[in-house]
């Protein structure tokens, strides 16, 4: 009897492998692997495939000309890996360079189809798009990594929309330490770029682990932070709308139009409400990525006396979007806000981009702007593009100096 | 300038897309689709594929013979659809029958290699596999799916465990209202099976949809539920953990040897003191799925008064983990540990499992030794195996009878 328990005990664990192995299982290759020296090896089991390609940001970039209506532009495009086949049809392919820390995304075309690493479970989406994620541990990339240190906690809350007329989701961070206290906190707002949601900052941007990371080291004051959603027509994430599983797309109506600036103090609103914090001017930050930069500029100048700290991470300015905004007033009279915005002597307006963002242009002409007026601010320039590599940079450069 | 501008904003569309195509792209084709007769089609791009199969539970299983060490067991496994490819090496099936509604899951195998739907955003991590996910609405799927109704909290929040000697993460759900109201709430947790986590029941299980959904129906009392991680060598879920990106595995240490079970009392002691609870048996409930069925089941017993409802669904009882347990203790004199149970009349003992789960004759077993005894239960049985369309199921019938 008592061996037939077992057996079936044994059984439990392989009819469990052997389901799974039936519906998603096929042939298992170990992939990716970081290698003792530095370099990382990427396999891919496919006896029949012709050709099989690894790309990603771990990758060095490759310049290529686009050519958009006759404009003629630059951009860096990712680099290409070529596997080669070995024995049962294992394709690999050897970075011949050690990999940095960093947080990367990657993906295999096999004969022209884009897929993800079928032995790898950690992916990512980015608006519409999946993929495979690989976590190089080490010097940056530890802040990026969970750590034994005490932990925030991290929920999703959703939040009356007087504006969208629904309920919105947010994701909220409350330090270690909020629930056991009565002391009231300063509070930082994060803003998402296009296309993106409520949870891109947090499975892409590493956010919560950073705040955790900074805090326990002392780099930076515990404090709650609010993901936003920018897409003021969605509720939430493609997931999480009554809307069901549609397809997520980068262009939702009203995200550059002013809405969701109008709407902002709605939020701020709702959070003092409901949570422990310091509701006044020195103990609020915004910051945002792409259009959440952009987002971040016209809030912080419409309502001056909101935002102490606001930080612009490749801002999205100077698009021409304010051009067919629904609420003009918001994107108007730039010069006069700026005046009375500096007039009350904000503590920080931090500026990041990378020296190769097709927003560059748009971020020198802007700080030229400021310098001429002789407005303060600090400026990071990054290496590369537009990419979430330089928003967690950005983002862990811009929380340490908040509310100091 | 004007037009130069707004060729920006448009660039600002393109190359964003642009650089997605170069890194996740390839072409794109419409999957899956829900057809207006309620079949489902599913398309794949492989100009050069020999062989394109889709399958998932959205099939009829298949009876398979599985040979284990000279025992062999009749098992079901998921059904194939074959795609046929048409014009520009795209590869189609469309279901010869309309799709219930349902949460479900699948992949496509490509030449062998099983690889998810390059076109569908929406994947589910079910321990060391990703599939596809695809939300058929109607019935009893509405419950998983998210609705216009008021949406409780999901937070990640950690505990110390005194247990294992490190901070641990659960998923705390509080129902809408209670972040505004004074009153206190009564607490259901909720348990995974084996392999899986604190995420588990909410991406795979539609945990909070239900709740949400079942309790603005009026049809479950407002509840705070804790999704539990129960193993207990772990401190979250595989992204979670500080030994960074490791691979998933089903065999994790000390899952179903008695820690957990030990342990169980601090969890239910820390969510007492963190949330407004009703820190009472009365207002108290347990339930769990496989390994978390089993847990369950020897949570309650050596806990009498703790749980005035426990739910175990298609539970891992009698596969013999108890023979080699670290803590004999807990799985020890269960005739006894039942009398005083039962003596103590607990509202409800819930007992669900499939008619083809490979645990079916551990729980005829089970309740034959609580017929034997005369010992009150609530039974329901449903088609199908060890599944999770039988978990959702379990959970949605489950939740409506507590705490009335």
């Amino acid at each position: 009897m008592k061996k037939i328990i077992s057996l079936v005990a044994a059984l439990l664990l392989v009819l469990s492998a052997h389901a799974q192995q039936a519906l998603y299982g096929g042939p298992q290759v170990e992939s990716p692997v970081i290698n003792a020296d530095g370099t990382v090896t990427f396999r891919y089991q496919a006896p029949k495939a012709v050709k099989v390609e690894v790309t990603g940001d771990f990758l060095p970039t490759v310049k290529q000309e686009v050519d958009f209506g006759g404009n003629k532009m630059t951009v860096d495009m990712p680099g290409v890996g070529v596997l080669k086949e070995g024995p049962n049809g294992v394709w690999e392919y050897t970075t011949p360079f050690k990999v940095a820390p960093e947080f990367y995304n990657y993906t295999f075309h096999v004969d022209g189809q884009t897929v993800l690493d079928p032995n790898n479970v950690f992916v990512n989406r980015d608006v519409a798009s999946l993929t495979s994620v690989l976590l190089v541990p080490g010097d940056r990339a530890d802040l990026y990594t969970v750590q034994r240190v005490p932990h925030g906690s991290v929920s999703k809350v959703w939040y009356p929309s007087a504006t969208a007329g629904f309920d919105r989701r947010l994701t909220v961070y409350t330090p270690a330490g909020y629930e056991t206290s009565k002391a009231k906190y300063p509070v930082l707002y994060v803003l998402h770029g296009i296309g993106g949601d409520e949870d891109a900052w947090v499975t892409q941007g590493r956010a919560t682990q950073i705040l955790d990371n900074l805090i326990a080291r002392g780099e930076a004051k515990p404090m709650i932070v609010v993901f936003t959603n920018g897409n003021i027509s969605q509720e939430a994430a493609p997931l999480e709308n009554s809307t069901g599983y549609t397809r997520p797309t980068m262009s939702l109506p009203q995200t550059m139009e002013g809405t969701f600036e109008t709407s902002f103090p709605e939020i701020v609103k709702f959070i003092d409400s409901r949570y422990r914090t310091i509701a006044k001017k020195q103990s609020r930050a915004i910051c945002g990525l792409s259009m959440g930069g952009f987002h971040t500029l016209y809030i912080t100048l419409n309502n001056p006396d909101m935002f102490n700290y606001s930080g612009m991470f490749s801002a999205a300015i100077g698009t021409g979007s304010e051009q067919t905004a629904a609420h003009k007033e918001i994107y108007e009279n730039v010069d006069g806000k700026l005046a009375t915005y500096f007039s009350k002597k904000p503590a920080l307006l931090w500026i990041g981009i990378g020296s190769t963002d097709f927003l560059y242009q748009a971020n020198v002409d802007f700080r030229a702007k400021l310098d001429a007026a002789g407005y303060p601010y600090r400026y990071m320039e990054t290496d590369g593009g537009h990419i979430w590599k330089n928003w967690r940079i950005y983002l862990s450069e811009f929380v340490p100096l908040l509310f100091k």
